[in-house]
């Protein structure tokens, strides 16, 4: 019987030398069963006596059928973006605390990718969403996000005021702290925050949450996964406010500057254990079984 | 040219007699241009001098290409509960306050409708759950909702408490007031003022929302519209519990009774002006203009 | 050295026989210690061999000057009404899991009593409502709430519709399931679920909640304690209402019916340990601790 | 009959000279009354020919036993903080747009002040908060607030944590976008939009809003109006947050830094039109005639 998947690409969460156990006992793993191994130079520098083969990114994405991500969601969050035009299935190693995608525990992770590795798996496609924003009908810059793209306000003395469209047709304006375009996979994070709902990964939406709106009857709003979301920040506010890709890319953001959000082309292929549940995750992650009993 | 449609239904706000007006115009209006016209019992007594063709429910649904019904949501919510099976068109025309289904306005209907019946319009379709009510394994109720399904408590004394199942997987033990399955269309009625999010009607979705729930941390969530979704009620309320369909059919709960909701095989065609504009109308009826003006 | 308080009644939770146990612990040491015992008369079947003065709710009230309660948060909102008028001090016994009100332990419950009974403990007044409904100008039912005093809808298929006055003044007409007027003690228990604040139990002031309401602006109201709230139920809904305090107490409501709310004129005084921290107990019981890490 | 003021401040918003012919007017009819006029520099510019007395705010703070502020309720929370050690009454004129404080219209402005000046008013107490930072023990910073003191997050990156104490006693450790301490004033304005609860003016007490909190279970709390709330930024976010009053005033906070917020020992002293009715504007602010309908 032959592997599911040859080449293993190990990413390590950046600059912890912390996952130095779980990457040494995977990279062992995966070279007794003569798989081939590309780590990225993250995590070579934690495996410097191992002789394993370096890769960047790009030839990680280029050359593995597997990436394994050792830290957390972050970490998985980071990497998917990174290789979101590869397509490459990636599973996540959390570092002893349950994620939402990182959901294999150091504990049980070499039972779990031997089986994994001989074809018994979940693979889960997840929606990446592609942020594009335009100045004076210029591209001015491009990002990934596959949690949520926010656009808010830079500092408290005033609300942003923004226009919303959706395929073309004028959603309406909103005065707010900002506002979350988020996938299934951004639902249960910041949005969650922000009073959104929780949508299933299976299901191709996105769901646009206001953050503090000064409206009292604005709601979140699931659409269509295949929508086009076009947010033009108005006139009267030069320069307060940005635009961030899962929390980290930032881009400041003059008046009439237009975002452009669409589902990208190619999707996040997310590798869990055969039993993997996305409800006992939620009971645990949100503790549901906590009640109040009054 | 001829016209889209060749036998229209008219089905007027059961025992209302000020739609009277409406009727007798639209049925002068479909003679003159010589349509074949069904009225139901209702609207015939309101229109006895007119000598229409009078026919029940199952009929129009059997004869008619077009069903307009005068009333408002609820009564547009009535038939197409009724004519479920037979995936004839309908269009809702108000009584002068705009719906979110019933959008004509008796001012501009005849001009809609000659665009509408020659063939210039937009048509939309919803789903529609089906949710049966099984107790030890029998089937004891069946019924069909537009807007949602709702399994609620018949009492205030105490909270009920049931399991809740999504494709057959656990997905929580509630404590509340009850729980609300949605669809699109019903997002922005009751599961709206229990917190639930808005759903583009466009989506292929149902939204779960609980109403006032013992845990702080339950959320709406939003699944596929093809999921299968079992709600048992536990062993402890003995006929404290009732379901609903679009607020209107009851059936009292068993300790152990389980109700199963998916959506129906048929579809609800609904028909807008061809200009119809879905944010247009969640902007008027959410009044999204509205400001707090700190 | 005398004691603090030298009448011990001993209420425990109606016909439950597991909380035997701590009322024999209870009975033993007070015997020890020499207080006098009056115990309810569901306690005292549980007891029946000690020989203990047994003595009806009233007389409890009248004779005690301090009266222990072993069940649950349940069990003392019942008892802090049925004792309303007379003043007495109140100690709550948990069953083992901690109370918002019933916040001693049985592991700890002698240590805890062994300082309280000589003087060392905290004393906190809670605020109780007294509703009255009248109909047609007649008064007919009255009662008290330690949580909360709830105007309802009884069946689903239409909300109710009432306007609210506060010191004779207007406020608004709302239709919703109900409105919620708690008390700070109450608002951690049925308006939580329905989405009010937390009120710290020191703040003379109540909050109105709306449960499900049918307008996207309304919001929960804190108001001043010593305010009147009267709560008129609207023509349109015969008997499809019900007023409920604590949960426990129903009367169905005709159309034009009134309910009248006050704060009551003598007040709930509880005791607690001497290192009693309400905020301790709050992020017990609503698992503040929990994070979503995103 | 002698009126009840003598001295008259006139106030515009800064900078606008919309608010001439407001002010025109009210100097005329004050003049000719003959009533001490003394105006703001700002406003003294609009109205260079009248030979009116000019003062700055202290003066007119020392001087006058009136002040009404001609603009909104934005130059009304300014003005209020610039005069919170005067108690001096202050009414508020909007420029045609109802405010929940300057509500008084252009319109009948005449009419009402002429009631007001001979002593048909309604005062109204309004708390005001004190903010004061202290970093390694130092005070830095100090200043007023009438709606709110907010500490927030000062990019979106990576949210802030902090503890909050209220009267020395550990609330929570909470991780957010920030957090709002609002008077009553404030719970209409920020406090709102992040989900906080409407206080009553005339309620002593202040309420805790998180914004976007990262825990499900967090929820407002409302408490005395004469608590010690404490904020201390944690280690982890150097220079990551900000302290806002009334969203006007902005000081970078270091790690560790604290954030002392307490009722100022004086209070403001807003006067309104003898009908003036609370309920009245909050109805027409938050439009509570609107509904859903479905």
């Amino acid at each position: 019987m032959s592997p599911s998947f040859n080449c293993i690409g190990l990413i390590g969460k950046y600059g912890d030398p912390s996952i130095r156990g779980i990457l040494l006992t995977l990279s062992k793993y995966l070279k007794q069963h003569q798989f081939r191994i590309m780590v990225d130079e993250s995590s070579a520098d934690l495996l410097a006596d191992e002789g394993l083969e370096v890769g960047s990114r790009r030839q990680i994405g280029e050359s593995c059928d597997l990436v394994i991500v050792i830290g957390g969601d972050g970490s998985l969050l980071n990497v998917a973006r990174s290789l979101a035009d590869y397509e490459v299935p990636l599973m996540g190693i959390n570092q002893g605390r349950l994620g939402f995608l990182a959901d294999v525990t150091p504990a049980g992770m070499i039972e779990k990718l031997d089986e994994i590795l001989w074809g018994s798996y979940l693979e889960e496609d997840r929606i990446l969403l592609h942020a594009t924003t335009e100045r004076n009908g210029m591209r001015i810059n491009e990002s990934f996000a596959l949690n949520d793209v926010v656009v808010h306000k830079w500092n408290i003395g005033r609300m942003i005021e923004f226009d919303t469209y959706i395929n073309g047709l004028f959603v309406n304006t909103l005065r707010s702290d900002g506002i979350i375009v988020a996938t299934p996979t951004g639902s249960t994070a910041y949005a969650l925050s922000s009073g959104g709902p929780i949508l299933h990964p299976k299901l191709n939406a996105m769901v646009l949450v206001p953050v503090s709106p000064h409206t009292m009857s604005n709601r979140p709003i699931v659409i269509d996964g295949d929508s086009h979301v076009e947010i033009r920040v108005k006139d009267s506010n030069p320069f307060h406010a940005q635009v961030t890709c899962d929390g980290q890319i930032n881009l400041d953001l003059a008046a009439g500057d237009l975002i452009k959000i669409r589902k990208h082309d190619k999707k996040i292929r997310l590798i869990h254990p055969a039993n993997h549940d996305h409800y006992m995750v939620l009971r645990a992650k949100l503790q549901w079984g906590g009640r109040l009993d009054y």
